[in-house]
C-alpha cells in the first residue's frame, strides 16, 4: 500500500522517498497499533512533533525572505493563516493521504479519516517523516511547490477575515464610518457576474475590489485597503 | 560596539559572523530607532520572528533524534522547558549579548536591560541572524554545544516541577498517598550535608534521590520516578 504513495510521490512530485516504514509510521493511527497487537510499526506521534516544527521554520524562513518589507506582523499574520489545521487538511487531501491512513476501527467508524484535525496531524507526520528522509532542502522545495505557491492564488485569504481586520485597525483611535459601495455588475461569459465595490472610510475611498459575489467583492476590497494601511506603516 | 561582539562570538565559539549589520539588527530595540531618527538600521522584530521558529525546529530535531525511545509528550515536555522565557534569557547572559543592547532611553531607566522578556527577544533575534548568515548546520551545532549540552547538567530540571507531575500521574485513576521518606544525612567536604530521600506510593518504594537540601533530593526521586514511570509506559 505505502509502495503505492512512494510511486505516487515520484510521479507527482519527483521525490524519491527511500523509508518506506518512516512513510507507513507517518500514516498510522495510534488505535490501529493497539488493534493489531503484531503489527511492527509505531504510530504517527513523534513525526507529528517533529513535523510541526519543521512546518513553523519553513513557512517562517520562507515568509522572512520573501516579504523583506513586511513587519513581524504582517508575517506572523499570514503565518498563522498559513500553518493551521484546515489548510494542513487541505495539503493532506491534495496528496490523497487520507487514502492512506491506517485508522483504528472506532475511528473508521466515527468519520475521522475525513476529520481536519487527523489530516492536520497527518500532513504534519508526513513532513516530519519527508525532513528525515530527504532533508531540509527538499522539503523546502516541495513546500515552495505545492504550499506557498498559494500565497499567489490567494488561498490563505479565505482563512483571513480582512473586514474585521480593517474595521479593528481603522477604529484603534475611535469610532469612524466605513462604508462598502457597490460601484457595477457586469455580466461575465460564463453566466457569472462581476461585482465590483469601494470601500470607504468617513466619505474617503480606501480601496477596490472585485469578484463573482459582493461578499468576494467586498473582502477583496477590505484585503487591498488593509494591506495598503499595513504598508504604509502602523501610525494610525 | 559590535565588531567587539564579533570577536568575542570568534575567540570564544569560532563563529564568524560576517554581516555586523545583521548582528546590530539582532541587538536593536525599536524605541532606539524612534529616538534615533538619523539611525539606518532595523529593530531585532523581523529576526526575532525568524529565530524563533528556527529555535523550535532546532530543538525539536535534536531531541527526536537523541531520544528515540520517547513519545511525543515526552519530548514535548523537554522541548518546553527548554525553549521558553528563562532559558533563552540565561543564554543572553552567557553570551553578554545584553551588554550589546541599542535600547531606548525609557526603557534603560525602567531597567528593561536585565528583564528576561527582553533577553528572550534577543536571544530569538540573534538566532535568526545567525542562521541567516551561518545557516542551518553552523546554528545546529552553536545550540548543541550551549544549548543542548545543559540537558546532562539537569539545567531545565530547574523548569520542571517533578513532584507535581508525579502527583498529577499517580493521581489519574484516582487518590493515592504519597511519601518523601529522609533515608540520611551524610556530611560532605565542604561543611556541606548530602540528603538522601526516598520516594513511595502506598509503601512502595518508587525511587531514591540524593541532594544538598531535602528539597533537592525530593526533586531528584520525583523525577527519577516519574521518568522510570514514563519509560515503562502510559499504562496506569
Amino acid at each position: 500500500m505505502f509502495t503505492e504513495l512512494q510511486k505516487s510521490l515520484a510521479s507527482r512530485y519527483q521525490i524519491h522517498f527511500n523509508d518506506v516504514e518512516l512513510l507507513a509510521e507517518a500514516l498510522t493511527q495510534a488505535n490501529y497499533i493497539n488493534e493489531h497487537p503484531d503489527y511492527q510499526g509505531h504510530d504517527y506521534q513523534r513525526l507529528e512533533f517533529l513535523g510541526d516544527a519543521v512546518m513553523q521554520q519553513s513557512t517562517a524562513v520562507y515568509l522572512f525572505k520573501r516579504y523583506p518589507d513586511w513587519d513581524e506582523g504582517q508575517l506572523t499574520e499570514l503565518r498563522i493563516a498559513m500553518v493551521q489545521t484546515r489548510s494542513f487538511a487541505a495539503l493532506s487531501r491534495e496528496l490523497h493521504l487520507d487514502q492512506y491512513i491506517l485508522l483504528g476501527r472506532g475511528e473508521e467508524l466515527s468519520g475521522a479519516r475525513q476529520r481536519d484535525s487527523l489530516l492536520e496531524d497527518i500532513w504534519e507526520a508526513f513532513i516530519g517523516a519527508l525532513y528525515l528522509d530527504q532533508g531540509q532542502t527538499v522539503v523546502m522545495d516541495f513546500l515552495e511547490k505545492i504550499m506557498f505557491a498559494k500565497i499567489d492564488e490567494g488561498f490563505y485569504d479565505q482563512f483571513v477575515d480582512y473586514k474585521s481586520k480593517l474595521q479593528e485597525w481603522l477604529q484603534k483611535s475611535g469610532a469612524v464610518t466605513i462604508q462598502y459601495v457597490r460601484l457595477a455588475e457586469e455580466p461575465l461569459a460564463n453566466n457569472d457576474q462581476l461585482f465590483v465595490v469601494e470601500v470607504m472610510v468617513n466619505d474617503q475611498v480606501l480601496a477596490k475590489g472585485s469578484g463573482k459575489s459582493t461578499k468576494a467583492a467586498e473582502k477583496e476590497a477590505a484585503k487591498k485597503a488593509y494591506q495598503h494601511l499595513m504598508a504604509k506603516g502602523h501610525d494610525n
